[in-house]
């Protein structure tokens, strides 16, 4: 992780900030987890129209810091998957606490009321749904 | 809100990354909601070291988007001192959330093991509590 890090403390909110503090990550880590996007090119079509070097480099540095892996497609071996490990999976809570905030004070905000509502009712059985769907992927 | 925001998309996440999506703003965040931090001069002294350029941009930016607030001192008025408001409050979940991730994959992290146990075993009441000390302020 020293090479990876410019270590500027080891403050908890640094580590975050250092691994996914810029405008294009979390829309990556989103798209894997929520939207069943798994390709380079499933993730250029989102509609935050994220560029082709930025995306390169995102999911490079989200391999190093290991929150994303890649595998190559057997049967096609041009195609390439990415999917999120345990440490990217691990980031859903704080996922839908962006989500609960932004929905609270985003007057345009896309998401639906009825995930809102499921946040903020019971959020923890809400992860456990969730998980439990990634257990049989 | 839309003179401030490029408006990629409506997405919850998208909207919080425009917010707080870079290597700064969460620092100083968290110096607001943790460290008791409320001055220029103060946020300049933290560990991770941040620029006087900096600083001020995302401090207009935070309070152009409602997350900071600023008052003049009465009896000394070159002193500003910075505050969150009830938007920036409300990140608290989050914040606690980013420190548990972190606490659980920064072998480095320079968070107590006690705050991390209180994390995991009664977020709930750690948030109440800690809003209940800000009604106070």
């Amino acid at each position: 992780m020293t090479d990876t890090f410019p270590s500027r403390s080891n403050c908890p909110i640094n580590y975050a900030v250092e691994s996914f503090g810029d405008k294009w990550t979390l829309l990556i880590i989103r798209d894997l987890m929520f939207k069943a996007k798994q390709s380079y090119g499933d993730f250029l079509t989102s509609s935050e129209k994220i560029s082709t070097n930025i995306l390169a480099d995102r999911l490079k540095r989200l391999e190093e810091l290991g929150i994303v892996m890649k595998e190559v497609n057997e049967s096609n071996r041009s195609r390439v998957i990415y999917s999120l490990t345990q440490k990217g999976l691990d980031l859903l809570p704080i996922m839908l606490e962006l989500t609960e905030w932004s929905g609270k004070y985003d007057a345009q905000t896309s998401a639906s009321q009825a995930f809102l509502e499921r946040i903020a009712k019971d959020k923890q059985r809400l992860i456990r749904e969730i998980r439990a769907t990634w257990e049989y992927t």
